[in-house]
């Protein structure tokens, strides 16, 4: 064997044996800079192959050339954790036939790791990959960063096709995915737009009500008595959950309180987090910025770990599974703490659930910060549109008006109360969101499923309804 | 879940669900200082479990006590790529009523992951493990460097125990093993006497023979038109072997030659040349001496790598399919270029093929490097007793009274004559060395089949007799 290198993509889409009816797979870490999946799709539609399904670890609005795929029947199926707004308004009303299976970012690697969703074909947007295959994010122009998701795809497939616009000399030692998975190498003059890759920085919020959620959720976590060495945290990209990863570095800070690891997808925030002390070490499934791509890169305490690493409920053990608080977002939270980040308050699809129930389930402690209402509309309400997170793993709502814990947890209540947090319960936070925006309407549903909710042991949690048209 | 701590190794053996008939596995990293193996297999027998299949990557002489366990049952079937003198005169002796299972380095790890020989319990012996299985060889009091060895048995168990005798916080970032894959880890006092896991130093020989030998495997290298920069390089730790890289680095240094990598098995000398700049990288999947365990350590240049990804024809690639010159040795060479590695000119097993016949496959150059007699016995015979690694991969045999080249490779010998190098039949050589030490006898082989070889491609290259003892 001399090399993996394949002429063109359309040339290895035909090497691979792809054909109508089988599984496709890529990954997100390019974001919505990624190109990669519109081109080999194209590709894929020109030679006539379809009726595919697509699993996609996350879809963003670049992807949206998908969706003519879709009319045009070469995909008559689509699995994915996330959906942005784009595409979910296209699902939303209708637009395909077969509901999208939604799942979690580690229900996923289990369900390919079982057998039980298949990949004929991976194809993996690698920022630089030496001619067998040894491939990794961390360099190249459109460096990217972790490879997490992508790991379980390349572990798993049939048959396997990288491609990258940096071609290095072999070996590429610091691979993500090693050169054992990959059948070949295709190499493209840009795999992706770096602005949208990652942002330059991620922000923390100014805005007050922000701020004041944040302060909350700090005082919940340091009254937990979890904030000790050994912490290990999880959050977002939010500016509420970073400004309370602010609160918190400042308090590790001063009472030199060093934590085991930062888990997730990484911020420059938590780079910078590791850089203090504060945590020993930071394991990175997704970079959400240059500067934990730059970290990364450069600091072999900040490490790459799989998707299966991450969150799988299949792993013998996850790091999620050690995790001890997860700070987490939501578009909706009912009184039995059940929270909705697929939909918005019209029932569109606009995101998913991502690593959000798997951190839920796996952290001591987790955390839904959320404002009580948004655009004139309560998030705490009775019933949540679309459970992507059931309460009973679900231990805090901090919102800017008080905080209120799943009654699952007495002790908990117990002990913030203890430490001065104001401990309200949800039903309260519920009639204060109502009274500040009034009492919503319900959503009205289409007659269609349009998208099943798989939770991460496999079971289907919700069903997610057309929206109705003005016709219907 | 809290962590995955188990009080003892008989309780972990409980847990793993081990019962009679089933496999068990063991790396040899920890080679003549292992005391896992021992340890486990006491408690297996004190438990009572009986017909037991043991697959080892290699076995050494300190485990010799594992000949009481298959002469009392414990043990019926036995699979190795190396086995050290002690034990193989126990084999030939005709110890065992099942043949041994002989494979290489690259054929193992394939066969375990195609299915073909399944792993119920893996064992493996890690220096430094955290509670939820995240190991490493790096690091510890026993530290040993890569495990690439145990990593696909590891993947591909049913059920795997980690015994370290370093507990270290988690996450244990710099893990060779990842939490994914174990099920328990046992803490003990000592997993290996550290003089017997990797020796102070590996030295390169001042025998004039093998001096003689080294220059001219070195000129053949030169003369093969392969030494430039993007060079690689795989040799063992024999003194013979470490010379001629010694006398290759003197060419690469003063010609400002930049290789590519340097593979396998590693010694100090090695890490030498990465620091030297004669390579870009090191790929190692088992490391020999202290400075290879530094180096590995330390140079995140010097890169650990599985044995799928050493070796294994199984794999879309292996690194051996990218090797560019690889120097072995030989008990035995014959007219067709066979070689023996498994059996002194007695007959007695003393080795295995280890990576020999892999990476005497992947090379674009093999040479084998021996002298034309050993003991008064000649080197180079009309057949070899055994065939380890068949003569279609072999290329080149050096001598310290001349070089052959394989007539399957006119092209190469043509190049190495125009470099002025002498190239011999290897006819001449055998005729050479019969004059030296006399026409060997033959061996005279019992009547029982004690071992079968099995090439990387699965198929049974030779058998192995048991050696007739005086009475038979």
């Amino acid at each position: 064997m001399t090399n993996k290198l394949t002429l063109s993509l359309k040339e290895a889409i035909i090497k691979s044996g792809l054909r109508d009816g089988m599984t496709v797979s890529f990954h997100h870490h390019l974001r919505n800079g990624d190109y990669v999946l519109n081109m080999v799709m194209q590709e894929i539609a020109d030679l006539g192959i379809k009726n595919l399904t697509v699993n996609a670890s996350s879809l963003f609005d670049i992807h949206k050339p998908l969706c003519g795929h879709i009319q045009n029947g070469v995909v008559t199926t689509l699995m994915t954790n996330y959906m942005s707004a784009g595409i979910g308004k296209f699902i939303s009303e209708g637009g395909m036939s077969n509901p999208v299976q939604f799942r979690t970012h580690g229900g996923r690697p289990s369900d390919i790791v079982s057998g039980n969703t298949p990949i004929d074909v991976a194809f993996i947007a690698a920022p630089a990959s030496d001619a067998m295959g040894n491939c990794s994010g961390k360099y190249g122009k459109s460096a990217c960063g972790s490879l997490g998701y992508a790991i379980p795809d390349a572990m798993n497939a049939g048959h396997v096709v990288v491609i990258t616009d940096e071609l290095v000399p072999y070996p590429l030692i610091d691979w993500s995915i090693s050169e054992v998975y990959v059948d070949s190498v295709v190499k493209v003059d840009s795999i992706g737009n770096p602005a949208g890759i990652v942002s330059g920085t991620t922000k923390i919020t100014r805005d007050p009500v922000g701020i004041e959620m944040a302060m909350r959720a700090a005082d919940v976590i340091k009254a937990s008595g979890l904030l000790k060495d050994g912490f290990s945290f999880q959050t977002g990209a939010g500016g509420a959950s970073l400004a309370a990863a602010k609160f918190l570095r400042e308090t590790m800070v001063r009472e030199k309180i060093h934590g085991s690891f930062g888990l997730g997808g990484i911020t420059g925030f938590l780079t910078e987090m590791l850089e203090d002390g504060c945590f020993e070490s930071l394991m990175d499934v997704q970079c959400f910025d240059l500067k934990a791509v730059e970290s990364i890169k450069n600091n072999p305490r900040h490490k790459e770990i799989s998707a299966l690493h991450y969150a799988s409920p299949l792993a013998k053990s996850a790091v999620v599974d050690s995790l001890d608080v997860v700070i987490l977002g939501a578009t909706e939270i009912d009184t039995d703490f059940n929270v909705n980040v697929h939909t918005d308050s019209n029932g569109f699809i606009m995101g998913g659930s991502g690593g959000h129930s798997d951190t839920a389930a796996g952290a001591k402690l987790s955390i839904i910060i959320a404002p009580l209402s948004r655009a004139r509309l309560p998030i705490v309400t009775d019933r949540v549109n679309c459970i992507s997170t059931p309460g009973s793993t679900v231990d805090v709502l901090v919102t800017q008006k008080g905080t209120a814990v799943n009654p699952r947890r007495p002790e908990l209540a117990d002990r913030l109360k203890d430490a001065g947090v104001k401990v309200i319960d949800i039903h309260e936070l519920k009639a204060l969101a109502e009274r500040i925006s009034g009492k919503p309407e319900r959503i009205r549903k289409g007659g269609r499923v349009v998208a099943n909710v798989i939770y991460r042991d496999g079971t289907v949690i919700d069903r997610i309804y057309s929206v109705p048209t003005e016709i219907e």
